[in-house]
C-alpha cells in the first residue's frame, strides 16, 4: 500500500494529505442551513452538513492530492450518524482514487487490537460471508502497549496490503512530557522508532515499509534525527500550518530523493475560506478556497525539497 | 461519578465489572442461528447476535454487579451495525442501574481529544439543540500524547460528573516494552502515574478522584508500588482470570478499606459456559454459567480483602 501512496504522490507532485476533520464551526452557514432545514437541528442534520462540506472539498481538491486523512473523532462526536458519514467519506474518497489514512490512533492488548485492525483495515467473517467495516487504506496506531498491541495491525497489513502509521513523536505542545524523556541516553520516541523499524522490517513494499511513523512537523530537529534513524520508514507529518510547522521545518522529514513523508494539513485547507488570505472566495465558494490552499501548500513544500 | 461506582460496589459487595467484549466465537450456536435466520449472515445478523448475547448476560448478572466494561473494538469490527449495538448495550446497562465504563482507549492532540470526550462522555451542540452520543459513565484514555491530550477528557469529567481511567500499567505481556523503561530512577508508568494524580487532583468526588488509572492484575509488585504512589486514585484492573491474574495478585490493588479497585473479567464471565468448570450449564444456559462465574469471582476476590 505504501507504494500506491508513493505513486500517487509522484503523479500529483504533492507530498501532502488533506485532513478531513470537520468541526461544525468550520462549515459555512449555507450548508448548515440546508441540512438543518431538511433534517432538523439533529445529529442527522449535523452529519448531513459534514457530508456536504466534505464532498464539496473533495470534489474541488481530489485531482491535486494523493491522499486524505479523516480524523474519526470528529465524526464519532456525532455518534452513529457521524460514523456513517465517516464511512461514506472513506468510500467516496476511494472511488475518487485517493488513498485514505484513517486517523483513529487505536491500540490495545493483542486480541482487542486485532478487532480494531479488522474494523479499520481488514475483514470480518460472519458465518459463510466476509465483510469489511471502515476499510481505510492506512490507520494510525498508538504504541503505548508495546509489540503485542501493534502486531495485530501489522499482520493485517501483510495479509491485506494495507498500512499503518505508528505514533512516534506527535505534534502537540505537551508531546514531550513522556515522549521526550531520556531512557538509556535517548528519548522514548527514539525507542519507539526502533520498534517501528523492527515491526515494519518484514512488511516492505518497495524501499519503504507499510509500517510508517507519525512524526510532527513542529519539532524539526527531532524529525531530522528520526529521518536518519529510520530511512526506510514513511512519515505521516501533522502540524503544518495551523499548528505552527513551516515548510522549512518539514524539509528534515524528507529523504534526499524527495520522498519519505506525507504532510497533513486539516484546518489550513478545509477552513481556508476563513483565513484573511483566502477571504476573497467568501463562504459561498469555500471549496475553491480549499483548492487554492492546496495549491499554495504544495508550492510551499516543494520549494524546500 | 466515582462515588456512584463506589456506592454500587458497596451495595453489591462486588468490586468487579463484567467486560462485555463479545467475540462471535463466544456466542452459543442457538443465538447465532436465530439472528442469522432473521437477518442473514450479515453485519446486521452478527450485531443482532451480539446484542442478544449481551442482553441475556446482563439480565442474568445485573443485580450482582456494580458495573460493566464494554470494549468498543469488539463492536467497531462490525462497523456501524456493531456500534449501534455498543450504544444499545450502554443504554440498556444504564437503565439497569449499572455504571458503564467504555473501554475505548482514546487519546489524541487537544482539539481531537475534546471531540472524543464529547463522543464518549459529553454532549454535542447542534444548532439550538444538545445531544449525547455514546454517553458512557467512564471511558479509558491513552496518555502517550501527554497533558494536552488528556485534559479535554478531565474538563468534561468536571462539567458532567463523569470519569476516566488513564492507562498506567497495562496487563498485556509486552506492556513493559515502553512502560517499564527507567527514567530518572523510576519506570515510565510511574511518571504517568504522577501525572494521573496531578490531572485528577482538582477532580475529586469524595476521597477518590474521577480520574482513575488502568493497572493490570498481572504485575502484582508493580500494582503494590502504584497503590502506595496514588492512594486516592481508583484502579480499573484488567487481567484477572483468562489473562492470568489471581485474587492474590489483586490484593495489592486495593486500599486497606477494601476500596480503590474495580477488577474486570471479560472472557472468564461472558464465555464461562465454555470452561470445564461451568460445562454443566451447557450452551443453552450460558447466561446462568455467567451468573455463577460472577458469584465465584466475587467470592474469590473478597477472600483476599
Amino acid at each position: 500500500m505504501i507504494q500506491k501512496l508513493i505513486q500517487k504522490i509522484q503523479e500529483t507532485k504533492a507530498p501532502i494529505c488533506v485532513g478531513l476533520d470537520p468541526m461544525l464551526n468550520y462549515i459555512p452557514e449555507q450548508i448548515l442551513t440546508r441540512s438543518y432545514k431538511e433534517l432538523g437541528e439533529t445529529l442527522e442534520g449535523a452529519a448531513d452538513a459534514v457530508w456536504n462540506f466534505n464532498k464539496e472539498i473533495i470534489d474541488h481538491t481530489w485531482d491535486l492530492i494523493p491522499a486524505v486523512k479523516p480524523q474519526i473523532a470528529m465524526y464519532e462526536q456525532f455518534g452513529i450518524e457521524g460514523l456513517k458519514i465517516y464511512e461514506k467519506t472513506v468510500r467516496y474518497c476511494q472511488e475518487k482514487g485517493l488513498v485514505v489514512i484513517g486517523d483513529a490512533k487505536r491500540g490495545d492488548i493483542g486480541s482487542t487490537s486485532a478487532a480494531y485492525a479488522v474494523a479499520h483495515l481488514g475483514k470480518v467473517q460472519v458465518g459463510g460471508n466476509v465483510f469489511r467495516a471502515f476499510d481505510t487504506d492506512f490507520v494510525t496506531v498508538n504504541p503505548y502497549l508495546g509489540t503485542d498491541g501493534v502486531k495485530p495491525f501489522v499482520d493485517v497489513c501483510k495479509k491485506e496490503d494495507k498500512g499503518i502509521f505508528v505514533l512516534v513523536k506527535t505534534s502537540n505542545p505537551s508531546s514531550g512530557e513522556f515522549q521526550d524523556r531520556q531512557i538509556d541516553g535517548k528519548p522514548l520516541y527514539e525507542h519507539v522508532a526502533d520498534k517501528v523499524v523492527e515491526w515494519g522490517s518484514d512488511c516492505k513494499d518497495g524501499r519503504y515499509s507499510n509500517v510508517g511513523a507519525v512524526v510532527g512537523a513542529t519539532y524539526p530537529e527531532m524529525s531530522a534525527a528520526l529521518r536518519r534513524q529510520m530511512p526506510d520508514t514513511y512519515f505521516l507529518v501533522p502540524g503544518y500550518g495551523a499548528q505552527g510547522g513551516t515548510a522549512k521545518d518539514l524539509k528534515a522529514c524528507f529523504n534526499e530523493d524527495g520522498l519519505g513523508a506525507v504532510v497533513n494539513s486539516s484546518r489550513g485547507i478545509i477552513a481556508a475560506y476563513r483565513q484573511e488570505k483566502y477571504a476573497r472566495f467568501g463562504a459561498e465558494h469555500f471549496a475553491e478556497a480549499s483548492r487554492q490552499a492546496v495549491i499554495d501548500m504544495v508550492t510551499d513544500i516543494n520549494s524546500v525539497l
